[in-house]
């Protein structure tokens, strides 16, 4: 991963650019028709043709064996070994849903559940109320005041939200607070437990807003109850120029990878819509104005998660017609091609295997193999490494990097 | 990297002997003509026949995507992590030209620089002055004297000289200095500040140095005054033949090489002349009385830094002809091929790629591919490694380890 120290000493002012382009989900597995997977089965003449001039690896994204998130995964992409920099549940769903979180903000994931006359959960999930239900519930739930600090309650889908305490100026909270959620049913919900001194007022203020939701929600069966878990402040990570020396800008249409960039200090520009047209006309735009660019694309994902190999394939084939010359266009220094993680449609879920992943700059050795896939990647000179060294690689390869002792 | 602690408890005695060729400065990259680079243009049939009988890969120096200088790239390759390993500046530049640096001493990098007539830096490198003038200046320093201290003053190259200060016996000199040199003109020289209050009489005499200096180099624009950093003692590294239990021999014809190999305990073998014919002669001279040898290749990095690809490809070639052969006639027991880091002509410069290595042994599970380049070594069985691996790969290969646990 991105030795942060080793950059701060060693990095050097430059003109050069990098584009770092994240389909969401890129890996897949093979399907019995012909043993190709996704993006082995996309007809992607520009991706082939820039993997002739690149060099090619497989990224693990947090450890080998291990699946992601979409928080981990990225934080990862952008140098931050998610295991070091831990990001906290509340803060990670306040992120997916695009809630304005401020350094001073506890957030918390929230659940609704069902309890029964003794207050014994018997179904964690509500039911899996559909998340008009939920919006409803937690509009009801935004009536409840504490003292001394600002309260939102957000819907992030069906049973799941989001619980943010905010304190008046001058005001600290503090986060470390046990879940209330046990895991498991048959049991009651725990009290908030504060795990330091520090954390005990606003324990019992979590703890006050519980009871108040209890008596909201007594008639609102199967969500007649709430565990919270994750209690999180934005971790305050080093910021992505700070500790790169590169201006950062990130282009995505979903909240969760808005927030991660904006976790990490970059900034994150506007978008006219949710296609990928759109977004490269944001990097367009911005292309002058900034050194790095994280580009997002999601649909990826979203086709792997369906199930959908044929419509991952497409997307992917999009993409190679819409974004990828149109970015090589703009004639940047470092392109690299990856994903967060695999979401393969025989899964139907991320999943653990590494992503293949090109590099491109002026000054990388081509293995020159005229085709991106899983197994072209496998048999590349990038290795099987971890997607936290990217950044470095093309630190290196912007010529962004002085050389290390005489 | 090596693990020194887990090598001390598995070593075992052998009879095996280890010759680590290392091709200064090997990786390359490709040209426009066809592709290839350095290391593929050349015709290396001794090399490429190994190469059928070796594991191949590609060695990281450092770090991914950092580039190592000439100290820290060979530490790596002793097997002492660079970045754990941190050689100071002073002490760097001494071994460069061969200074015989005593554990006791402080050494420093001295630049002469440019004053104007209210003592503002101009020129940090005095107009680049030719080494001959330089040379001349180091001379009329060297008669400055200080209180219970020996003075060496040595010119580096051009403007770029060495400070030693060796002090009486039952003396000691702290090195814990900050630089003088500001990094930047337009601002004084700063005074040689103790960074702890053990360094606070070195301090003193490094400031009276320097206040002599600028009196005698007063008319001596545009040199007329110096900056120096880097202060530094020998870091007292664990010594090679400790950590490995390997009398440890190196063949070099440069002062940096030498010094480096000296500074982790390996004897420095003499070599009659500069070509690699004389240093074969050496190997083949000292074959009996060693276990390891580390067998340096100079010019491979000095065709690469002129940026002349034909000239590095030949030197390659001569050493396949004259150097490899006779190593393997020798019949050691494991020989790896490598390089400290990559030069490529195209870059003028040492560079952050993965250096082209093979491995050979009696016992190593050989790739089958005939051919030693930086694409074959990219799909090669050692996969992409930490350089600092080699030499625990070679202890094993030679049948120096014995079983961890039962």
């Amino acid at each position: 991963m991105a030795d942060f120290e080793l950059i701060e000493r060693l990095r050097m002012p430059a003109q050069t650019k990098i584009v770092q382009l994240v389909l969401d989900g890129l890996g897949g597995l093979p399907r019995e028709l012909d043993g190709k997977t996704e993006l082995e089965a996309a007809a992607t003449p520009n991706l082939d043709a820039l993997a002739a001039r690149s060099q090619l690896g497989l990224a693990v994204p947090v450890r080998p064996g291990v699946t992601p998130g979409s928080g981990p995964a990225h934080l990862s992409l952008f140098g931050y070994d998610p295991l070091e920099y831990d990001v906290g549940r509340g803060v990670l769903s306040a992120l997916g849903i695009g809630f304005d979180l401020h350094p001073e903000d506890i957030a918390a994931r929230g659940n609704f559940c069902t309890i029964d006359e003794r207050g014994l959960i018997t179904d964690r999930r509500a039911g899996r109320i559909p998340t008009e239900f939920g919006q409803k519930l937690t509009a009801l739930l935004g009536a409840i005041d504490l003292p001394g600090v600002q309260v939102f309650v957000e819907t992030e889908k069906e049973y799941r939200f989001v619980l943010v305490l905010r304190p008046a100026a001058g005001q600290t909270l503090h986060a470390n607070i046990a879940d209330t959620d046990p895991q498991r049913t048959g049991v009651p919900s725990l009290p908030a437990v504060a795990q330091d001194g520090a954390s005990e007022a606003t324990a019992q203020l979590v703890n006050d807003w519980v009871a108040a939701a209890r008596i909201i929600l007594k008639d609102h069966a199967p969500a007649n109850s709430v565990n919270l878990r994750g209690f999180a402040k934005d971790p305050g990570f080093p910021r992505f120029p700070d500790v790169y020396g590169l201006r950062g800008a990130a282009i995505a249409t979903y909240p969760m990878y808005k927030g991660v960039a904006k976790l990490v200090g970059m900034d994150v520009l506007p978008v006219a819509g949710e296609a990928v047209e759109d977004e490269v006309e944001t990097l367009r735009e911005y292309w002058d104005r900034y050194d790095y660019f994280f580009f997002h694309v999601k649909k990826t994902d979203s086709a792997g998660e369906d199930g959908d190999f044929e419509r991952k394939a497409q997307v992917i084939e999009h993409v190679d017609e819409a974004v990828v010359p149109a970015i090589l266009a703009l004639d940047p220094d470092v392109m690299i091609v990856t994903g967060d993680h695999s979401t393969p449609a025989a899964l139907k879920s991320h999943s653990w295997h590494p992503v293949p992943t090109l590099l491109w700059s002026r000054f990388c050795c081509w293995d020159g193999v005229g085709e991106f896939g899983e197994r072209a990647c496998g048999r590349g000179s990038l290795g099987v490494f971890p997607a936290a060294d990217e950044m470095q690689l093309a630190l290196g390869h912007a010529l962004r990097l002085n050389k290390y002792g005489a």
